[in-house]
């Protein structure tokens, strides 16, 4: 693991680093010794480890939590080599927008796909983290949409990830990998998302074998997560990674 | 209206009142001066103004968010005289019990005949709190079950309640109400609940027209809303309650 930058804003230092060909990056409060807990964030689809809602969240955690961050370019995304695959696939994609066609089923089958290549890269880059005493832990989760096409199949195989919030997903190609994990899960669904059914992410919910898991549904569109999901979310990771 | 105690304790003023035959209980922080939001407090079916659940929310509003509280008992609840209908539908209840009945249907039906008494009371103890100087505004509404069966009436009906609390309760009686209401809602569902089946729930919290609503649905039954919903509560009447 080869840490690139370190510049720092507002309390906040960002560590740019490289894992082999991920990139990630690694958020922490200024001049703060000692371990603290870290939240893995994963991106959605179209976006990158240092999109503006993605660095918004990193940050609030920190500030808000005093907890450690970390994101990575998922695989064809942000500073990442597009591979043919990734090449078509963004095409299609513009393609389908331009003709005004529902992008619901070609991205459940690219997501379906693109958590192969991403949950050892997730896990590679957590072990990296801590071996090299960038983080500690107790470690969480947070992704939805595309961040819950990896992060779930993610959680289900690394026992390391003790609290995670999901969302934006649905049953199809994640129940099996949901009634695998069994750690607190908050899940974000979306009333009117044009992407995933409503009966869908209801059964994804009701697909995880968690004891504690809790729901948070809202009205609107795929995108349209009300911003006070941010704070929900943030006691959701208190409540789970700090000791009581 | 009638003050007829004053105890305080942990930096808690009670004052029980009485307004005509409806007793009541204003919370409010010992010491503190000037106008704070309040919270109406309903209680759920078999309890009153002052059981255990009731006041322990009671306290944390007031402790935590600086609020202040009130509840009454509902007819036949608590300290209120018990007609022959309250007496025959506790009767109902015991005997459905020990026979290992079902109790949704015949709380259902109670329920949708309580809050024809339960509204106007309600908003005659909101007029005397506000009247009397005892408490100031905005106001929120807080209420599960009975609560909701009493509260959705109510909110509907009371242009003074700017934001509520509802849930484990099913479209059925309620969908009317519920869809001339607009304010804020933070909706409570039980995945497993006994009583409320899951799509009766659901469809109640699609009935509200409020922009500004979420779900928050948590595994079990009924009665086991998870402790952390209070913490939840109390993020969203700061959300909506005070001042940004």
């Amino acid at each position: 693991m080869h840490v690139t930058s370190q510049p720092s804003a507002g309390g906040v230092a960002e560590r740019l680093f490289m894992l082999g060909d991920i990139p990630g990056v690694l958020w922490t409060p200024v001049g703060a010794a000692g371990p603290r807990p870290l939240v893995l964030l994963a991106h959605g689809g179209g976006q990158h480890k240092q999109a503006p809602g993605v660095v918004a969240r990193a940050r609030h955690y920190v500030t808000a939590c005093r907890f450690a961050v970390a994101a990575i370019d998922a695989p064809g995304a942000g500073d990442r080599r597009k591979t043919a695959q990734d090449l078509a696939h963004a095409a299609a994609v513009r393609q389908r927008l331009e003709a005004g066609q529902p992008l619901g089923p070609l991205l459940a089958q690219d997501n379906a796909e693109r958590h192969i290549r991403a949950v050892p890269e997730w896990r590679a880059t957590l072990a990296a983290l801590l071996t090299n005493g960038l983080a500690s832990g107790p470690v969480g989760f947070w992704g939805v949409s595309l961040g819950s096409a990896i992060g779930i199949p993610l959680a289900a195989a690394e026992p390391r990830i003790s609290a995670a919030v999901f969302g934006l997903a649905g049953h199809e190609n994640l129940a099996g990998a949901a009634a695998r994990i069994s750690i607190p899960v908050e899940f974000l669904l979306q009333w009117d998302d044009e992407l995933i059914p409503r009966e869908s992410g209801l059964a994804l919910f009701d697909a995880f074998a968690s004891p504690q898991k809790t729901l948070h549904a809202n009205p609107g569109r795929h995108a349209a997560i009300p911003a006070f999901e941010l704070a929900a979310s943030a006691l959701f990771f208190r409540r789970h990674l700090l000791a009581p």
